[in-house]
């Protein structure tokens, strides 16, 4: 799979759960692997940053960085390189996440860097109007999840679906080569559907799946109506 | 080699160069195992987050993180977890490198995660009344370093003696148990006897070692006055 | 009154609530002054940045920044100068308030600023580690306050009070000389005398005070104790 | 003169220098206003937090907040809230300064919050990318700095023409409604009369005039050939 021409996409995030750290991601992401080698859906993982070289060596599905920080090679103790991570096997990496937003200059920076090493964005945004400034910026991806519905249980295609067809609309105006992704509460093939109708290309997902009692089960459900 | 009881120890940062990276990381790390092995001196590594595993498997010597976030496992997407560190190989930490500065309050927190985890602290600060404050919050070391000097080639052991001395002091003050590193333009033998001369317990140090010719040559000339 | 040595000392933040902004700020501070002639107890006002200057023109009791920067005269938009603030009237400072914390190397630095100035320094931290850390910065006093109490309404001189003998404790181990204070869910005079009883040297307050719906009789009865 | 309709505008921006401190904030705010009334250009001032009141009380001419946060009124110790800034006499602010700057999500927050307050924002930008970005998120004005000009008295117009043309017509194709204002280097009459030739509607300055020997001589200059 290609991590940016095929959608419908499926970003599952690991964040920093228990249920998702060490031999328990390798295993979340053979599930990920299995599920989509079972249903042809592309589906993606963003382990933690390290558990990542070992989750890229263990599947075969595109793995993702969480975050990679503005810099270039030199003295960044405890930042993330893109050329670390991509030697490492990440094929791209989330920008600006809720969990972990970035200075507006910055996410153009990380933008342009992963996109000289031919890594792919997934730039998060909040609402309708920085969804419309990350477009600008031209990166692959923008998932727009309203921060108040993460893990939240209830999905942005049900609580606030302007939220994603605003998204779309304001993304097509200013770059359409830029795809939308949606996210916050997102867990059931109901969601999934839900998303796509509204004009989502994908979805950006965790706890709905992390912890969920039988993982690979919850995710067969999520890309069953697609 | 226990990274907290058998000093004088030596702390190779890797920080984000290139020359530290991915393969090179392997690399640096295994010169390293093969100083300690020839000299019997205790010697560290600090790689990148993503590098960390890979390299936590290719050697013996002990393997600490650069940066690990005040954060309890959940949602925290691009942060360091301590358990995934700690699984991932990671024996201890580096914290609030003067590149990856933390708030007194996420200082205190880390401390007290990884020692809950059986991991080793090692604090880093600026100046003497930092490491007086660093002390008071009971991590296993203080590595004491002036910005100014870092990556500079001017030894912080000739540059600013009373600093390593005055930390010294201090230290033993607030709590003796706290042992005291040293770093900043380190890269010689005749710096890290310097360093023991004024009463630090080991070195911490980067590009003196990454950026040489020959690392494994550098790192021999280190430890050769020990 | 004179900010650091008149003890008890009460000092009240405005923080940033619309009760105490700008002509109400102004109020509120007469309140304060009147309370403290009457009682002749020690009275602090803590303004927002851009109400100091009026209060502090307004008012006799000592007045307080919330916060200042560890910056040098230059270019930093945005930023609090101690020298600006020295000038519009301030006589102190609190530092590293849990709504506005600050990393470790920059609150040493700020303390010095503002002792070069001969302007005083609270420090403001979270438990009792993070004060005794604070207390090896010699600022002129630390305000220990539960973040979790905070605008809760339930003193910590109830609900923790080891927090504030442990405070005492460890600070007069360190540095005898730095006073301390102790904050979060106080505003009576039954709150004031049992931090008092702890061994705290006064209180930092906030909206105990602010949202009552009379201010000066909330304060009259928080010194009536005394 | 009202802020935002009335173009050319020159925001000298005070920064944190001790020229443009306290008593001698107001001396400068007098010489632009002076400056203005000779010849009838729109001349806006943005002195710090705390010299803002006594600023805007003593002149006629616009005064800015150098920064606001992206917060409600409440418990929000050493922040700048928009209503505060507002009473002070702030008819707008700077957001997203290059030396101060800010989330992505923070920039829009501010800029709907000052929108509510009938407040101007003016958007600091640091390359074409970020101008687009900053467009869409309908601020009044963007002004682009490339900040490695920022006080070299190198100017923009001179050095990096594109940068202010390219962000004329990124901004022109996204929304049309939003003004593009210049800066970084800008001292001479020359400088700005390049920025206008390349579109801008106004320059952003700083260190140019306030280091002058005579400022407003200084201003004069940079006005006289518009």
């Amino acid at each position: 799979m290609e991590l940016k021409e095929d959608t419908p996409i499926v970003i599952l995030n690991f964040k920093t759960y228990l249920e998702s750290t060490g031999e328990r991601a390798v295993e979340l992401a053979s599930a990920c692997q299995k599920v989509a080698d079972e249903t042809g859906v592309n589906i993606a993982v963003a382990p933690q940053h390290m558990d990542l070289s070992r989750v890229a060596g263990a599947v075969e599905i595109p793995v993702m960085a969480q975050h990679i920080d503005p810099i270039r090679a030199g003295g960044h103790t405890g930042s993330v390189l893109a050329e670390c991570a991509l030697e490492a096997g990440a094929r791209g990496t989330l920008i600006n996440h809720s969990e972990r937003r970035m200075l507006l200059a910055d996410v153009e920076a990380v933008i342009s860097r992963v996109r000289e090493l031919d890594m792919v964005s997934v730039v998060c945004t909040n609402n309708v109007q920085t969804t419309a400034a990350a477009a600008a910026l031209e990166p692959d991806f923008v998932a727009v999840e309203p921060p108040e519905l993460i893990g939240s249980g209830i999905p942005v295609s049900k609580a606030e679906p302007e939220v994603v067809t605003g998204s779309v609309d304001a993304v097509k105006k200013i770059n359409p080569d830029v795809k939308v992704l949606c996210g916050a509460g997102i867990s059931t093939g109901d969601d999934m559907k839900a998303a796509r109708d509204l004009g989502a290309e994908g979805v950006l997902l965790a706890s709905g799946i992390i912890l969920a009692d039988d993982p690979e089960r919850a995710l067969l459900d999520l890309v069953s109506k697609i």
